[in-house]
């Protein structure tokens, strides 16, 4: 059987410049504690036995773990420290991993504090079953236009989209060769490394709308309310 | 001076079937009254001269009716029949507009309650300033994939693509002679249409987070946190 053990990374790395609020937005209180606390524990209630990693900027780590203290926070996750992009920071902590050839790793950004039980298992499950790459994904609901070469932009077909979400799970063999043919910053998640590699196709599962990625700081509050319903 | 008057048409006509409520998600409780007239409110609040048109399925005009006596809501909004489709709709309330060749004609999903008069206002005076179809978009923040002829997918890259929003801002002429064209199943927003026509290129000016489109239940109470936050 595939997945002996399951891995999950969680890149919590950003150093959060572009979120206009003094700290970066995985350590913004959600709920009266850093947010990246709540994507920990929501990813530990689906699988308790996983083995957890947390990707931070080196800058924040004594911070992180005073908070920990001050907030009670025990669940276990070791700590890698981040790298110049996301791409050096999840490589980071594949290289920290001790993960056998058929354990399954799952790569999940610690920005989406709303995920699900379901979307953990449905994306581990898949790879469970045979996949070797497995992303969740849902239709875009909005209109896309694409820039053009020329500096203007085109409407493009919107039903042929998809928005892709975090957790990704992978077979680990799959994930640490693509992760070991190098770094191209042309990738935006760890999906697009794995079929750039030409290892193996993508499989897609069903996403959820809930499983929001906290981008702006009102998201911080719309977090807080998709969790209010959902528990 | 291009914009003598201004015509805003409000679709809302959709029979809401996919939204999973008894009611379309237009008629659906926002801070306790049908969403649609926080639509039309802040509609409003940015151009309270402009003449406003909403297009509704003839199935809940009367519905509508009784609700805005109930509300007391006294913004006068022609009532417009909806069509088979989205095109339809908005065929049939322009085809109801006394619009001259100069005016602009903004065109508003129903469904989009958090609208600001910003973003009205900067595709309103784009156009006033020469454009002759603007359309407000922001960058995509979720990797996106493409579904492929053979039935897979592959990554694209999202920092080509924005997500579209509305309101749409035209020059009357422009837009009613793109849709004297005739129907295309395949368009998804009204920039689309008059770009398909080939009468002129579209024109993008930033569009808003905030300005979120109602397609899952649970955006109703996000509407409402963004709509505290923002008043």
């Amino acid at each position: 059987m595939v997945g002996n053990r399951i891995h999950i990374i969680i890149v919590a790395a950003g150093s959060g410049r572009r979120f206009g609020q003094p700290l970066p937005k995985q350590f913004c209180p959600l709920n009266g504690r850093p947010l990246l606390m709540t994507t920990i524990e929501r990813l530990y209630s689906a699988y308790s036995e996983a083995e957890l990693t947390v990707v931070l900027h080196p800058d924040y780590e004594s911070m992180w773990i005073d908070e920990c203290r001050a907030h009670a926070f025990n669940i276990k996750a070791r700590i890698v420290h981040g790298g110049a992009t996301r791409w050096h920071s999840v490589k980071n902590a594949l290289d920290s991993l001790d993960a056998a050839q058929d354990d399954i790793i799952m790569i999940h950004d610690g920005a989406r504090p709303c995920v699900s039980q379901t979307i953990l298992k449905r994306a581990a499950e898949a790879v469970m079953s045979g996949k070797d790459a497995v992303v969740p994904a849902i239709p875009v609901t909005d209109s896309l236009r694409r820039t053009t070469n020329g500096g203007g932009s085109e409407i493009v077909d919107r039903s042929r989209y998809m928005s892709v979400q975090t957790p990704q799970a992978f077979k680990a063999s799959t994930i640490l060769e693509a992760y070991r043919l190098g770094f191209n910053e042309a990738f935006t998640d760890d999906a697009s490394i794995v079929e750039a590699s030409g290892i193996c196709t993508v499989s897609i599962v069903d996403g959820d709308p809930a499983n929001i990625k906290v981008t702006h700081p009102i998201d911080i509050g719309i977090a807080s309310l998709i969790l209010s319903v959902q528990y």
